[in-house]
C-alpha cells in the first residue's frame, strides 16, 4: 500500500482528521472486492470491474495486485488516468459522441491501450469512419443491448442490432461484441426478483450475440453487470464476462436492494458535531451535502435514510439516528420518524461517520480517501482520487 | 480578466470544449452582482458576498474590482484561499467546533486576516478561551441567530442569548455582532411573503442586537441575509451587512422562488447529445448527475424542472425541454410530461447548454469555469474553482 503522501490533517489518526472527509476502510473494501471475485470465478467469467466509483488507482491496486486487468470506465479522463497507470484493455461505457470517439483513439495512439467503445446507433457507427482515418486507430467497438428499458441500448430482437453492427464493420471499426447493464435491478428488494433480473440480462445479450454470430460477426465478448444482478447472477452461460462497480463500496441503496449488510458499507464520511437544537431534537454536523452529496436514493425505498445513517466515530451504527437535513455545509442529526428513540448525546466536538445512500456520489464531492482499518483509529494511507472528463 | 492558462479542450471556443463543462456567462454574472450592489447600496448596508457558490477568485474579482472587500465563506479552505489572495475580512458562516476555530485563529496568525467565527452555545463560547490560548489570536465573534426555525442559532428573545454573549467575552474572546440567515425563504414564492420574511428576517437582527447592547455588548455588526431576502428587503434599519452568495449565478430554484429570470442564470452544463430513443420521446447526453449534481431542489416548487432545463449550444431555452432523468455520466432529455410538446430534433453530436436547479451545487461538481460573453463562441478565460476542507 502507498505510504501517506502528506498527513491528511495534523496527523495521522482518525481524531485528528479535518473534518468533512472521506474514510474508507480497507478491510471492508478487500472483502467486498472478494466476495465478487470468487463469485464471478465460479461462474465462469472475467470480472471487468467499474472504476466509476473509486476513480483511484489504489483502489484498483487492491482489485488487481499483480497485473493491472480489464476495467470499465465512465470518463474519457478515467481512461486517460487508468492508461498513464498501465491499464491496457479497458471499456468506456457511455454512449460515444464523435469528439469523444476522436479523443478516445487519439488516447490509444497516444498510449497503446485498448479504449473500447460503445454504441447503438448507425449514425455513431458511421462517424466511426471518420476517427480511424483521423487517428489512424482502428476503434474496437461494443454494441450496448437495453434489457429493461433503463436508458440507452437496442433490443436484441430490434433489426437495427444487426444494421448496425454491418454498419460498424463498414466504417473500417471492430465489433469486439455485445453489452448490456439491468440499471433498473437497483429498484428490487427481493432475492427472487434480483435472480430473475440477472438471468434476464443474460438471456437478452447472449440472445444479441447469436444473432450477429449468425450473421457473420463473431462477437467474441458477451458483457452485462449492474452491482445486484452480478451478486444475483446464479448462471452466466455465453456471457464472458461480468461488470459491477459500487460492489466495492456498497452503500445504503445497495442495502435497500439486499445486496449488501450494513456492515459492508466500505466508506464514510467523517464529520464533526457543531452544535444542537435539543428542543427538536437536532444535533448538527459539519458535513452537508458538500460533502454527503445530494443523493437521496433511499427515498423511494422502503427505508428511508435521509442523507445518511450515523456511526459513532469507530463506524457502529447509531441505531436509527440519520441525517434527516442538509445543506452546503451542515447536516442536521435527528431520530428516524416513528422510531420511537431518544437522541443520543452528541456534544460539541464529537466525531461521527455517515454512510453513503449512494457511493459514487458521495465519493465524488471529495479529492481523497483517508484509508483505515476497521476500528483502528490509524490512518494508514492518503489515496488520492480523479475527477473531471 | 486572466487570460486563459491552459485550453479547457482542443480549442478556445465553444465548439471545441470537451463536454460535459461548465460554462459562466460573464454578462450575466457582471449583471446580477451590479443589481444587489446597487440594492444593498440604497439600502445602506455594506455587501458581505458569500464565495460559497462561486469559490473562485476570478469571480470574487468581478465583484471587488478595486481592493478586496468583505467576503463570507463557508470553509476553512475558502478561507485559506482568499487570505493568500489578499482578502482581509472573512465571516466563517458555519457553526465553529474547537478545530475548526483552532484552525481559523492560525490562519489569522499566519496571513494577519481577521476571520470572524460563528456560534450559539456555551460551550463553544467556552472553547475559545483555549483556542486564544494556543493560538495567541482574539478570536472575532458572530452570535448566530435563529430567525425563521431553519437550522441553528438562537432567537432573540433566547435567555441564551445574553449568555453565550457574556461567556463570549468571559473566554477573552470579541463579540462583533449578531448574524442571521433567513433559509426559509427559499420555500417561498410571491413578493408580498418574500417582503415580510426579510422584514421579520431584519426585525429578529435588529431586536438581538439591541438586547445584547442593553447589556453593554456595543455589537458593531447586524448581519443578515440570504440570496431571496436580500433581493426583496425594503427597509434594513439597524442592519450594517448584507450576505448572499447565489444571486451572482441565480439557478432555477431562485427561479422558482421569483427571485430572477430564466435568462439571468449564469452558469450552466454544456453537454454533447450521444443518442436517443425516438419511440419514447427521449434524447441522450454526455452529463449525468456527476456534471449536474443530484440536486432536485425545484421538485417542491410549482414546477418540476428535473434536473434542469436544456438550451441550445447559445443559451437559447428550448421550451418545456428538461433532464428528466440522470445517472453518473448519462442525461436524459424529454419534454415536459403535460406540454404536449414534441420533442425538437437533437441529432448525434449537438451541443445544448443545461441550466441548473441549484448553481452552488452543479459548480461543485465542477474545477473550472469556461467564461464566455453572451451567445459569442469565444471563451475569455478559464477561471479555476476551489474545492475541499
Amino acid at each position: 500500500m502507498d505510504a501517506i503522501a502528506e498527513p491528511t490533517g495534523t496527523g495521522t489518526r482518525v481524531e485528528n482528521l479535518v473534518t468533512p472527509t472521506l474514510l474508507l476502510d480497507r478491510s471492508k473494501l478487500d472483502r467486498n472486492i472478494q466476495r465478487l471475485a470468487e463469485h464471478a470465478e465460479k461462474l465462469g467469467v472475467v470480472m471487468r470491474p467499474h472504476m466509476k466509483t473509486a476513480k483511484s488507482i489504489d483502489v484498483a491496486r487492491r482489485v488487481f495486485p499483480g497485473e493491472p486487468g480489464p476495467i470499465t470506465v465512465s470518463t474519457i479522463a478515467e481512461a486517460e488516468y487508468f492508461a498513464e497507470h498501465g491499464y491496457p484493455d479497458m471499456t468506456y461505457a457511455v454512449g460515444l459522441s464523435p469528439a469523444s470517439a476522436l479523443r478516445a483513439m487519439e488516447l490509444c495512439r497516444r498510449t497503446g491501450a485498448d479504449l473500447k467503445l460503445l454504441l447503438d446507433t448507425v449514425e455513431q457507427a458511421d462517424a466511426l469512419a471518420d476517427v480511424r482515418k483521423a487517428t489512424g486507430v482502428t476503434p474496437s467497438v461494443f454494441i450496448e443491448l437495453d434489457c429493461d428499458d433503463h436508458r440507452g441500448g437496442l433490443k436484441p430482437d430490434d433489426p437495427k442490432l444487426v444494421e448496425v453492427a454491418d454498419r460498424v464493420v463498414a466504417a473500417g471499426a471492430e465489433l469486439v461484441g455485445v453489452l448490456a447493464h439491468a440499471g433498473e435491478s437497483y429498484a428490487l428488494n427481493t432475492p427472487a426478483a434480483l435472480v430473475k433480473a440477472a438471468e434476464n440480462e443474460r438471456l437478452a445479450t447472449v440472445k444479441a450475440a447469436e444473432i450477429l454470430r449468425a450473421r457473420g460477426h463473431a462477437c467474441p465478448i458477451v458483457s452485462l453487470g449492474s452491482t445486484p444482478t452480478a451478486h444475483f447472477a446464479e448462471n452466466l452461460d455465453g456471457v464472458t464476462e461480468l461488470r459491477a462497480g459500487v460492489y466495492m463500496f456498497f452503500d445504503l441503496v445497495q442495502h435497500g436492494v439486499g445486496v449488501c449488510a450494513i456492515d459492508d458499507i466500505a466508506i464514510s464520511v467523517l464529520a464533526t458535531v457543531i452544535g444542537s437544537k435539543p428542543e427538536k431534537g437536532w444535533v448538527l454536523i459539519d458535513a452537508g451535502w458538500m460533502a454527503l452529496s445530494r443523493d437521496r436514493g433511499t427515498a423511494s425505498q422502503q427505508i428511508d435514510q435521509g442523507y445518511g445513517v450515523v456511526c459513532d466515530e469507530t463506524g457502529q451504527v447509531l441505531e436509527d439516528v440519520i441525517v434527516v437535513q442538509a445543506s452546503q455545509e451542515h447536516g442536521i442529526l435527528a431520530v428516524r420518524s416513528g422510531s420511537g428513540k431518544s437522541m443520543p448525546d452528541l456534544p460539541l466536538g464529537t466525531r461521527v461517520r455517515i454512510l453513503p445512500n449512494h457511493a459514487c456520489a458521495m465519493a465524488a464531492q471529495h479529492d481523497f480517501y483517508s484509508v483505515l482499518n476497521g476500528k483502528s483509529p490509524e490512518i494508514e494511507a492518503r489515496w488520492e482520487r480523479i475527477r473531471g472528463w
